[in-house]
């Protein structure tokens, strides 16, 4: 049965249209990349699993893609999760050495060794419920069962349901209850059983009982990437003695997300991506700027606004609000000044808790106005007291100081204090790129400074600054303005219409010297009704089609059609470089 | 605690060097699909599993990674087994019914309803032990038991388990050996009891006991893709009305395979392709030898052998050694006559059960030589009563002779009948593509003619030829060839040294202005010695090292270091084209 075929939600296929404008925004970025010193890296798709897990948050694990172990990873698995339990196996010995110890003293007293039929069912019974008693009292008492929570379960369960059994086995020999050998005899005899079958179970039971994370963990050791600053991280310290530092680096290169789809949120997706580790200069920030500057007048999106934040002075002002965890909230409520006013701004401050007298000691932050230069005077005030604060004023005072005196080509570099991306993970310089007025999109970059990134993975001191391209919404931008080139649209320059054998040759014999001058050229494969084959030419936007019938071929030439305006030219086959120069 | 980083086996960090190197095949790989009137398609990393499994035989779809659903999948997986086996319900139902009536008719004649302590007892043991017997005579004599295997185990290891259990229970209730009320209602009791808890148990028993294929297809339903033209057939079919045909799309991206770890095979690595899908045309064939020939000339991998076959032909010849299923065993003994010689090949042949007869059919073959032409007619002399066989020399004779008459520019074409590559997929012309004499590496690309690439997915009679670089391979041969251009090793081409903060500023306006022309430019980013600042301009490669100390900052110039020769030229800032000229 043929299946109807789809792919799976969040993914896309790219036709050679999109792929054509992707790979332009693509190239764009990358060549502005190199000639600002960045050099190409590559990562694995996968990592394993310890190396992305426990980066992103909770709720980042969640999102990250696993790969299942291949081959029989459920045996492997079952012997894996027997392996962790077995940890509990001198610990369960113990507890069993306890269970009979009891039923041999409690249960000495209550059974002779000549029972009658009546006497013997009876006292299976109680003996099974003693069992069910007892074992679950002595499992009470023992204070590390807390830790093997499972375990106490899962022997509780076993003995729940197996003390009818075990009752039947006490009742039947009864000589257990006679003398001490006898007793130790049964006891290696049963415990050696028990003990299997209990091992048996432990591998059920923590396969049936075990969380996701822990099943997870036992079939699933590699994930794909989740984005490509840990990748790098890793890439650093694992190459550590192979480069040189500042490593300025790029890469582009896809990530996966199990993120609920959505319209331009997808499950992969590519990042473009630019860091220098190694180097605690502004000078860095300095350049990135240039860089988004130098990279959007390249795509023609003029006017992109570079907003600009530090890490510190968003400490400095949680100093002055007096609470730190409250600086996400008073920052959410700033940035709707816009649009709910300085009263409707307060009200939220207040609503979130914090104080009126907090909310007039940053007062001054409503009514920032003017240039990056009197925004900063204003702040600089306001922070007066903070350390911190003032130090992140200062760093931004560089940068658009420097910035200013090399000028931008179309960007329009701001503050906005109201930016706390990445509020966790940043410590220094904020960045984020929104696109021109006028167009309603997120934004379409956007990164900052990181004073330790590599730690993680056990290199200490290195500092990173790093820039990020959102190409998927740089895409939508550039389609929305209309500003991919037309030429994009253009697969093949000229193509050869098929009329036959013989012609055919010649026309290849053509197309080979155009191919060869780097010319798309192609020659229609078959040779179909002439009509389908300007059909064809139309459809694929073909700006030239060449006709090289039986009387060219006679005549050594063949005639150029310009598709635009229908104009027909005749040139000698010998003559080619006359129709290439007219290209 | 640091983790000590690495990437899973099989996988592959690429260093700037590298990823250059690599881009520069690529490039040259995509520049000629391009010129060829190839359009790029891509398509998502991760395919529904369905997509993929089945396509590429048992031992593919172990090889195929399987993502795990995210979120909490064991739950869906477990409520998903109990759905599988709910078709089995009401089987069961009829089951049950089937044992509590022999239980009945069986159990009546044995039981009385006063029993002694000690006949009770009795009675317990033979009902169970009844029980045993009977429940596996039961479920044996149902035929339909095979189609649920598992299901058949499941209930006899319940009522194995539980026999001792139900057999109490029976004796309990002796009353219900008493008349038919109370037997049923014992029945609708202990039925829905049991019913549930095997419910219960059946989602165990699956979870634990299911194959791993049963367990993956629970717990996974996307796959990383495993080659493209899978995929590609798959985009073609969802995308047929939006593609004009023929086609002609070219595709590079990753593809992964759980193969085990060796030299030069990775479990991520790039494929190549170029293929045309809705054209019959032997053109095609021609185009796609020439396409092999320019990259390769580009590369200035001089001398590589494009080797061709016809599925058609290694029909021709299985006709003739009279066995379809020895054809294999007879290329691959024919393709060794180079090592041990005819007699060699022979004996081979003999022993893999082809007769002497065929053999001595097929002799022509060993004696093979000159010319393509003159090879071509030994064969069509040979396949002479084969239809098929004449008609593959058919083709290969049009693709070869069009291709002399258009000639190649540094591949040599040659004929190759004991290449079986993909003998069970392609259906017309085999390429392979083998690095220049005295390179050792298997092939470095390969492809072929499948009649009917779309029709798993329900697009019928749609023909495609393709060939595939092995990216890899190829970067090992010009590894050892040294044919990688020295200019790949350079990333930037001038580097500032930095003198300070000042003399910072005045460089980056003097880099800007570089960048801007497209030359890759850098500011070393602190202030360190000049000597670390040399070094790492050393390390680089960096051809040309601007000094611009506080001495030039007074002139307005900049002193150009050329690292090569370790000349020094001044420059005015005001003439920087001067310098850029001069590059």
């Amino acid at each position: 049965m043929a299946q109807k075929p789809s792919i799976p939600k969040g993914t896309r296929d790219f036709s050679p249209a999109e792929v054509n404008r992707r790979n332009y925004i693509f190239d764009t970025i990358k060549k502005h990349f190199q000639v600002f010193g960045f050099q190409p890296i590559e990562t694995p798709s996968f990592e394993n699993s310890e190396t992305l897990m426990g980066k992103y948050g909770d709720e980042g694990d969640r999102l990250i893609f696993k790969i299942l172990e291949s081959g029989e990873y459920l045996e492997k698995a079952k012997a894996k999760a027997v392996f962790i339990d077995k940890r509990g196996l001198t610990y369960l010995n113990d507890l069993l050495r306890g269970i009979f110890q009891r039923i041999r003293k409690d249960l000495r007293e209550e059974c002779s060794e000549n029972f009658t039929g009546d006497e013997k069912f009876t006292n299976m019974k109680k003996v099974s419920k003693y069992l069910k008693n007892n074992i679950w009292s002595i499992l009470n008492q023992s204070p590390e069962i807390a830790y093997l929570s499972h375990l106490e379960e899962l022997i509780g369960s076993y003995f729940r349901y197996s003390s009818i059994q075990i009752a039947i086995k006490i009742v039947n020999r009864s000589s257990f209850f006679e003398n001490d050998t006898a007793f130790q005899n049964f006891r290696l005899v049963e415990q050696r059983e028990i003990q299997e079958d209990l091992l048996d179970r432990l591998e059920e039971h923590f396969l049936l009982n075990a969380t996701t994370p822990q099943i997870t963990s036992l079939i699933s050791e590699k994930a794909l990437r989740y984005d490509l600053t840990v990748p790098f991280a890793r890439y650093v310290v694992m190459h550590q003695n192979e480069i040189d530092f500042p490593f300025k680096r790029y890469q582009i290169q896809p990530v996966w997300r199990a993120d609920r789809p959505q319209k331009g949120r997808f499950r992969e997706f590519y990042q473009c991506d630019a860091d220098v580790v190694g180097a605690n200069s502004l000078l860095q920030e300095v350049e990135l700027i240039q860089l988004y500057d130098a990279v959007f007048t390249d795509l023609k999106l003029d006017g992109v606004h570079i907003k600009l934040n530090n890490r510190k002075v968003l400490a400095g002002i949680a100093e002055i609000i007096g609470a730190k965890q409250l600086l996400v909230d008073f920052t959410v409520a700033l940035d709707k000044l816009d649009k709910i006013g300085e009263e409707g701004v307060k009200k939220e401050m207040l609503e979130k808790g914090i104080s009126e007298k907090s909310i007039a000691k940053a007062a001054p932050l409503f009514s920032l106005s003017g240039d990056t230069g009197e925004q900063l005077s204003i702040l600089k005030a306001l922070l007066k007291d903070s350390e911190q604060g003032l130090e992140g004023i200062e760093e931004l005072e560089f940068i658009i100081d420097m910035v200013e005196q090399l000028g931008l080509q179309s960007a329009q570099l701001s503050l906005d204090f109201t930016l706390a991306r990445g509020l966790n993970y940043y410590t220094g310089t904020i960045f984020e790129v929104s696109p021109p007025e006028g167009v309603k999109m997120g934004s379409i970059g956007g990164g900052g400074r990181y004073d330790d990134l590599t730690g993680i993975f056990g290199l200490k001191d290195v500092s990173g600054v790093g820039i990020s391209f959102g190409l998927d919404r740089i895409y939508l931008v550039l389609e929305e303005l209309n500003l991919f080139p037309k030429t994009l649209e253009q697969f093949i320059q000229v193509l050869c219409l098929n009329f036959g054998e013989k012609e055919a040759l010649a026309s290849l014999k053509l197309i080979s010297t155009l191919r060869n001058s780097g010319i798309k050229a192609d020659l229609y494969p078959t040779g179909a009704k002439i009509q389908k084959q300007f059909k064809y030419a139309n459809n694929r936007n073909v700006p030239y089609v060449i006709l090289l019938g039986d009387k060219e071929l006679v005549e050594n030439a063949f005639v150029v059609k310009n598709m635009a305006n229908g104009e027909q030219k005749t040139f000698s086959i010998d003559s080619i470089e006359d129709f290439i120069a007219s290209l």
